[in-house]
């Protein structure tokens, strides 16, 4: 059972890993220009899923208890705020690397944790464990993996 | 552990459920004339989409070791073939019917199968059940969950 629950927890973080890989893959095959585009008429750039992508994951560094947030200033513009209601955001260039360096580091801490039992936070018992799902980082990884699929196929509209 | 594990496969199949509810409520909002539309210019349309979604589940039965896939004839219109290159293709009204069935037959699958043991099918050994992903059920319900959340994200672009 223990080498089942493991394979369980290795194909969530399968999933995140390739999804991830094939969001950067998409991503470095846009030029600039084409992140400044709407996904559809009237709808988010490009350039604002990529901020609110880097942000939804910054933010999962003090979710799953690895680390401080790293861009807090992405918030505002990109959880808080709807696209083009900002007068600057921070340029296609910084982004790319905020969202690069980002995922390396959640990569980093995933490897680090054991899959047997990394994935509950500390002290939270089996029960607490079901009953506070933000606790549970296998709840997590999975949410915000779909949450990034839900938004690369929105920016997989802008491939020519 | 035990506990544990049933908790990682809760998550995935909890995971399933709430994307398949909003799904429900984003295509139960969008009218037919609206399923009609492209969700970018030149894009797949509304209806494409649900087709598409309708067949990638209706094949999970026969995947899942459930029961024999119900819908064949969804296979050319919406896996097949690209958007308006087919002629003639259901209804909405069938495809909507077709989409709710499906997901409904999953659902009573998934209730059905044993959380520990359920996960990994029959005859499958812990080593094949790694090696073999497309024989290990929860890869496949991870799959899924993020395949349809791609497409829910452009259909979400039809809503006004």
């Amino acid at each position: 059972m223990e080498a089942q629950k493991q394979l369980v927890v290795k194909s969530v973080l399968d999933a995140w890993n390739s999804r991830i890989e094939a969001a950067d893959k998409l991503f470095n095959g846009l030029t600039d220009e084409q992140l400044q585009q709407e996904i559809a008429p009237g709808r988010n750039r490009g350039i604002y899923l990529l901020g609110h992508l880097t942000a939804v994951h910054d933010k999962m560094l003090p979710l799953l208890d690895f680390e401080e947030q790293v861009y807090p200033h992405l918030d505002e513009p990109f959880l808080h705020k709807a696209d083009k209601t900002v007068n600057t955001i921070p340029s296609t260039k910084e982004l790319r690397e905020n969202w690069k360096n980002i995922n390396a580091k959640l990569a980093t801490h995933f490897n680090k944790l054991n899959p047997t039992s990394g994935f509950k936070s500390t002290s939270v018992s089996g029960e607490d464990f079901a009953k506070e799902p933000h606790r549970n980082r296998i709840n997590v990884v999975v949410g915000r993996t779909n949450h990034m699929q839900y938004h690369i196929g929105q920016v997989a509209l802008l491939k020519k």
